[in-house]
């Protein structure tokens, strides 16, 4: 049955390994998706081309496409404009294709306003994941590790709970085991499919 | 990270093979999980064991079980009750092992009302699922077999709207592959995982 692609956003603290994943995700051709091609203001590099590596507009085109709500999420990075146009998308979503956007949390944040369906996934470190063993046996680290720990702990479970999933990314093969999971049970989850085994008796 | 166990419950309409389906998870050890032993007024047989295969009571006692919300989902069948006994399971999901009902969509409504946080999967006949291709090539099949068809999977369509997945059971194999990933992906579910988190940090 034809449903809409999925939007699954991978996102988590700086230094996580998003990339790392992503990057495994695609080597294995772990689950079929579409890129993303960004906007930016910077200059092309050699052998870079326009609309297959990056748009590459100027700083009046990118202001342009942010007032005109053309795309889902932007930041800037030494000194230029990144930011995921929207049409394409929404076109590829539309069209039945997973789309996989990699990208820090304040983007994932943007893109959560303005797409809540998305299959929003927190890669979170195993430090997290630990801290309760090392609470438990307070001893071997001084009170100072650990209520660092535990303040940066906090910060993170803030971020998280706007997320559907938490993996923990203790080794790169188990975390994209858990995110193809994830993509394979949304798939089916009924609040996707459901629409259109509605049309399919409607239609008649 | 313990979490709580998982409330598994596979339903979906009689004759759709949901009996197999467990059993080529059982077979296969697909994913653990534990069983839940039922109440029953059927007299034992030759080797049963109390406790073991069924809880074995009288009429006097279940009916007791029933008015005092001790059990889960419960019905009849050839003149016996059956039932679901609510202790055990929510002993094992306490100790956070994953319980898994296989029962039928009277009974998973039942058990809905009572357990809102269970996984409940719902599975399709593979016709429900071609039906669209079906009504594609309309000139291969009679109105009235379209028309049954059509009316049957309204009818199915109606009951599925109260799950949480959709499982085509086109092969065993598909199947058991969706639910298994079902299971890995809801207990990477923020939802079930952020208590735990949240818990870890205010311990302290």
């Amino acid at each position: 049955m034809a449903d809409k692609g999925l939007l699954l956003v991978l996102s988590g603290p700086s230094g996580v390994g998003k990339g790392t994943v992503k990057s495994a995700i695609v080597e294995h051709k772990v689950f079929p998706f579409e890129y993303s091609v960004s906007m930016t203001t910077r200059k092309p590099r050699e052998g870079e081309v326009d609309g297959k590596d990056y748009y590459f507009v100027s700083r009046e085109q990118f202001q342009q496409a942010v007032q005109d709500n053309q795309l889902l999420e932007y930041n800037e990075y030494v000194g230029n404009l990144y930011g995921t146009p929207l049409g394409p998308v929404k076109k590829m979503l539309a069209q039945g294709k997973d789309v996989l956007l990699e990208i820090d949390v304040n983007g994932a944040r943007k893109v959560r306003e303005q797409m809540p369906d998305g299959v929003f996934i927190f890669l979170t470190p195993p430090d997290l994941h630990t801290l309760r063993d090392r609470l438990e046996h307070r001893g071997t680290e001084s009170e100072e590790v650990i209520r660092g720990r535990i303040a940066q702990a906090r910060k993170e479970i803030l971020v998280m709970q706007d997320y559907d999933y938490a993996v923990v990314n203790d080794t790169v093969a188990n975390a994209v085991a858990h995110i193809k999971a994830i993509v394979d049970a949304e798939h089916v989850s009924v609040k996707r499919v459901i629409d259109d085994y509605r049309r399919m008796v409607q239609e008649d």
